[in-house]
């Protein structure tokens, strides 16, 4: 195995080189200047191997997924991503084949959304594979969005569509047989390679728009219920309404006991939000302007709690509210 | 077990609460603002149990060496802390009171140091206890300490007492049975709470003084070996006048053997810089504001690498250049 400084510079640096702040990694740590007078958003997500991702999956997808799935937390505060730093816990028998896959999907990701490395630590581990990375990004001071501001009666509204990463970690498992190939190859896609709704988070703090917002990664039900709690209200979603994709549509089609399952799953990567009544018509120019679908699903209510209805306006029992770690 | 969500609110929320930018970690990610104009640093290092640290090291303990560690980083460059962000990866079965007995240590280090925790994840894993911390300062632009910076007869500097860090982990393994029992309980207690140079960091970036610096982790003589490679030149140190703590000279002088391990044993977290000759007034005068030693070890040279003397001018063989994880 080649050395620990080996790795950095062969693969690590080239990540960093148009980061003047990262000195080629070759420091303690970097720097970087926000624009004048904005606030520094940071976020940071760990995976481990046999938890957050199958041992099996392709390195080149893995650090982009962990690097979306930061970027989707900046984009759930309304921030510009600016960096990142990867911390890398590599087992001893790691190959450096392995290596060369993850830093070469990370260059693409970097590339698509005009961020660098900017530093980190690489580490063995007796354990399993495991990585974590922290993002950085810029937001005017006080604009950032949170959970904490969704008033009464506002819409809820959720972007893209929900569900296609569990479904597909399903198609993964090779369960989902009844679908297509093609079908299942668009869902893995999705599991494997979220798309973070940066430009769309920025829109909604820049236009003073959402009045509280997240990211669904731990389900939409259970992410709606973190509105709920940190708001000090309760939610209604109308289980029709949210938007699958085709695949995903076609699936729930096919097996209708599905559905618990997509609003709980998780792995979305969405944004789910809230605003007044009154700008949903901002709401349907934004969603013209970013080309993306944006739904409303429900409305926030006094109370607690998220209640998921059926067309018939019924209540629909959910066995599982989302993931939890313990 | 208690869930992860409990787990947050209930040990690691309360070390969020002089954060409003953290609020009360129930947001997807955090924010700060940094002074005006100023930069910001950003530094992360990782932990393993039975890699980093000793697995039945107190986690009362741990979780403040990682936080010194990185501030140790975050001083290196002269930066001021701001905060920080915390992963932990739990294995399944991991104890409440231990982690109420981390979360406890962190609170003491949050106020002896000025900093909040911001943010954070928390996961489960089938592997070892791992942690990972990023730390966020603020620098003035262009005022960071950086590696690269040394030039030839630049004079090299040390802070402290070197050595203390690998004596420490021996006198933990039961090692120095030859020194008394309050020089073992001094010397570990150096190996799990190091001492960050926060104000001297600060002090050289904003004096302008170091040409170099960074912080003895991986061992003064691989670390002595980073500056040379980043500024391009060589470097000579003398052994005899690398400064040791009162406890550090006993054990030399009992075993002349230690020497090398040493030199290149690493975990000492003293800050290692380099200055034009003409500042070794203005050092003195530094070190009598901070009450820190500063102690010149040697001198900068054209050419490459690092050679270590005794007191007879001869070169001594070194085993072990520092630590490397693969």
């Amino acid at each position: 195995m080649t050395g620990e400084f080996e790795i950095i510079a062969k693969y690590f640096a080239p990540l960093a080189a148009g980061a003047p702040g990262a000195e080629g990694l070759s420091n303690d740590g970097a720097c970087f200047t926000p624009g004048a007078g904005l606030s520094v958003a940071v976020t940071v997500d760990a995976m481990v191997a046999g938890v957050h991702f199958l041992p099996g999956d392709p390195p080149e997808t893995l650090g982009r997924k962990l690097l979306r799935v930061n970027l989707s937390d900046l984009a759930a505060m309304g921030a510009r991503p600016r960096g990142y730093l990867l911390v890398t816990a590599f087992p001893k028998d790691i190959e450096e084949d392995w290596i060369a896959a993850f830093a070469d999907g990370l260059a693409l990701d970097q590339a698509e959304f005009g961020v660098d490395l900017l530093g980190g630590d690489t580490v063995s581990t007796p354990g399993p594979l495991t990585l974590s990375l922290t993002a950085f990004g810029e937001v005017a001071p006080g604009r950032a969005l949170s959970r904490s501001g969704a008033r009464v009666g506002d819409e809820i509204f959720v972007s893209g569509a929900i569900g296609d990463g569990v479904l597909g970690l399903k198609a993964l498992r090779g369960e989902l047989t009844h679908l297509s190939e093609p079908d299942r190859a668009a869902l893995a896609e999705r599991y494997r390679l979220p798309a973070p709704r940066v430009s769309l988070g920025r829109a909604l703090s820049e236009r003073g728009l959402a009045t509280a917002a997240l990211d669904v990664s731990d389900g939409l039900v259970a992410d709606m219920g973190h509105i709920c709690d940190a708001s000090g209200l309760a939610a209604e979603l109308h289980a029709p309404a949210v938007p699958l994709s085709v695949a995903g549509a076609r699936a729930l089609e096919a097996d209708g006991s599905l559905l618990p399952g997509l609003l709980t799953g998780g792995d979305d990567y969405e944004l789910l939000f809230t605003l007044a009544p009154d700008k949903a018509g901002a709401i349907e120019a934004l969603a013209q302007d970013l080309g993306l679908h944006l739904t409303r699903i429900g409305r926030m209510s006094a109370g607690q709690g998220v209640r998921v209805l059926d067309g018939a306006g019924e209540e629909i029992a959910l066995p599982s509210k989302g993931w939890a770690h313990f």
